[in-house]
């Protein structure tokens, strides 16, 4: 791995691991859920209270950083870690699948994607090269591949078709990296939902060589069990000595599925969109705090969890500054929901180092099969 | 004072005063600041932050939380401050000011305000009974009297009509209040920029008898030399040996011409509402981080600030989450804003107990003078 990187595998459990990521700015344990942070924030949240929910890393997004405040301006301020105030480990994606999600406003050639910014319409070029450069230039810790992420479904064709563009640009990318120091690449299997394009995409990602490898093209809206089926081998195609990352994974669920699978990092704005809206997530299932069940319960989200707002809320309190359209709303209920993503993490992490997986994920599901707790 | 509540002047300095109101749950210093907790929460403030503030009480307002969510429920939710996770002295206002601001949905009577809710449009009553009721379900440490606040400018005529009503309501608002070991009651001053009224209406809340005596009727847009003019004989119509609490004030200029002519407690929504919209607080006056000046500005909002946002963040941090639209932006001004009332009230104790006011009162207005610091 890159000078300053170390990736070790302290147990496993049948598919999965758990184990360490070591990196000049901090371990990350693994299996590993990253908040994202698109525009320089953790939405509603400070960076202490992010890391005090027991996240070692986070998320950066490239498209949005380089449209505003820009990315030769993060430079100039010393870095998006300065920038944003958190010293830990930031994994920024590669701008491409945002920019490919312009449908309309965006042009797809072998050298890159031109689009206009959905902020003020100004032309913008992103190529393997330039998003290196943008990521260089936020002082990303973990830097991801440029790639082209085709909606699903597609045909057998397209995937192939797209795939292999992102294997030529996985080369570009790692070319225009260079050698970094203190800094990883990782490269994005593509392929869809084909299993023989997903193992020809993994041939070419260690032929190139990385830090990392992420699976990409998934979590784009396909069912659970079309995911599930590609995870059933994509991981094993991945070296077992580099750390592999499912792309904007998931509901609980998807992610204890993705760690059954050998998946060890993910990244999801579920938690901290679903905290904007009204949605809690706990270890019953997800429950919508907008609900007038709640309006007089004096009970918390969730009685056993140790998190700011379950010690100290209750879910009346929840309700009304929701449909008061109160700023704390957002800050509680993000906090909650990043709290309870980081416990099923160490959840994982310490029933794969016990051997005890399987009881883990049975007792998971029955917890949610039950349900939120009957109303007062 | 009501049973467990006290008021000890600790130092004067000219007409200003400095000392301790004990409550039940805890001290107040004077003179103090307190934020506005409008609808249960001081807006995008966790109440832990609100107290590293230095606030010792905050004030909660009675119209919206009746309409929203109730003051009945609040009750059966154990009160506001179990509520807001507030555990230490709240004032609530009587519901007043902001029913009488209703122009056209509201009807004055001599047995109080009808009015139709701004949230569903169903018709409430408040009258001094009613508020007394709805201030005692919240469970309110400081409770205020019910009182009719007129706009300005207005004849002597109008003055004096309403502030009767207003005196007629504070002997209606102390027989409904009863006695309350553990709970304060303030009489409201009106009488407008009448010092005629003014003295009338003192003298006629001294022969109720209240815990402490407000003067309301200021700050509703009138220039800042016709309230100092008033200020200049109201707090000496109250008596020595009771807290004077200035309603609706202010900007720092107007807290430190306040607390230079003997007041003792003062609310305003300023430092959240402008943490809100990217005004931010400094000993060298207002700043708009909006503005394009601060986009590249490395430096912090006030170097020499001690608060989480001028420890940890820069002026172009502040500058793009405001421009993104960002949560984050109203939780950090709102933060520092606050942080920067109460050092300026923690600075006016600390010169009236060391007898130098005046002193510090020309270095708070030489530092403003001064304005900003200049851009990079």
């Amino acid at each position: 791995m890159a000078q300053g990187f170390g990736f070790t595998l302290t147990a496993r459990n049948g598919a999965a691991r758990t184990g360490v990521i070591t990196t000049p700015r901090g371990e990350i344990r693994t299996p590993a859920f990253m908040p994202v942070g698109t525009a320089g924030t953790v939405k509603a949240m400070l960076p202490g209270s992010v890391r005090e929910t027991g996240a070692d890393i986070i998320l950066g997004n490239t498209y949005h950083l380089m449209l505003r405040p820009g990315a030769e301006r993060i430079a100039r301020l010393g870095g998006l870690h300065r920038f944003m105030n958190w010293e830990r480990p930031i994994l920024t994606d590669s701008g491409g699948f945002q920019v490919m999600s312009l449908a309309g406003l965006r042009k797809l050639t072998e050298e890159g994607v031109t689009f206009a910014s959905h902020i003020d319409g100004a032309r913008h070029l992103l190529s393997p090269e330039r998003s290196m450069e943008i990521q260089r230039l936020l002082g990303s810790d973990i830097v991801m591949a440029f790639d082209e992420c085709p909606a699903l479904p597609a045909t057998e064709a397209e995937l192939a078709k797209s795939m292999r563009l992102s294997m030529r640009w996985a080369q570009r990318s790692r070319d225009a990296f260079g050698d970094r120091p203190g800094h990883a690449l990782f490269g994005i299997m593509q392929g869809g939902t084909s299993i023989a394009l997903r193992a020809e995409s993994a041939e070419a990602l260690k032929a190139i060589g990385f830090d990392g490898y992420a699976i990409g093209g998934l979590a784009v809206g396909e069912p659970q069990e079309e995911m599930f089926a590609v995870l059933d081998h994509a991981p094993g195609f991945l070296p077992e000595d580099r750390p592999r990352y499912l792309m904007g994974v998931g509901k609980p669920d998807d992610i204890v599925g993705a760690v059954l699978r050998g998946v060890d990092m993910m990244d999801c704005v579920l938690p901290t969109r679903s905290g904007r809206t009204g949605q809690a997530w706990t270890r019953r299932g997800a429950v919508n705090l907008r609900n007038a069940r709640h309006q007089e319960d004096p009970r918390p989200l969730d009685a056993q969890c140790t998190c700011p707002t379950c010690r100290s809320y209750s879910r009346a309190y929840l309700h009304h500054v929701l449909r008061a359209g109160e700023i704390i709303a957002s800050m509680l209920l993000t906090w909650h929901n990043l709290h309870y993503f980081q416990e099923l993490m160490a959840g994982l992490r310490q029933a794969i180092a016990d051997g005890a997986l399987a009881a883990f994920v049975t007792a998971f599901h029955t917890f949610r099969a039950e349900g939120d707790i009957e109303p007062l």
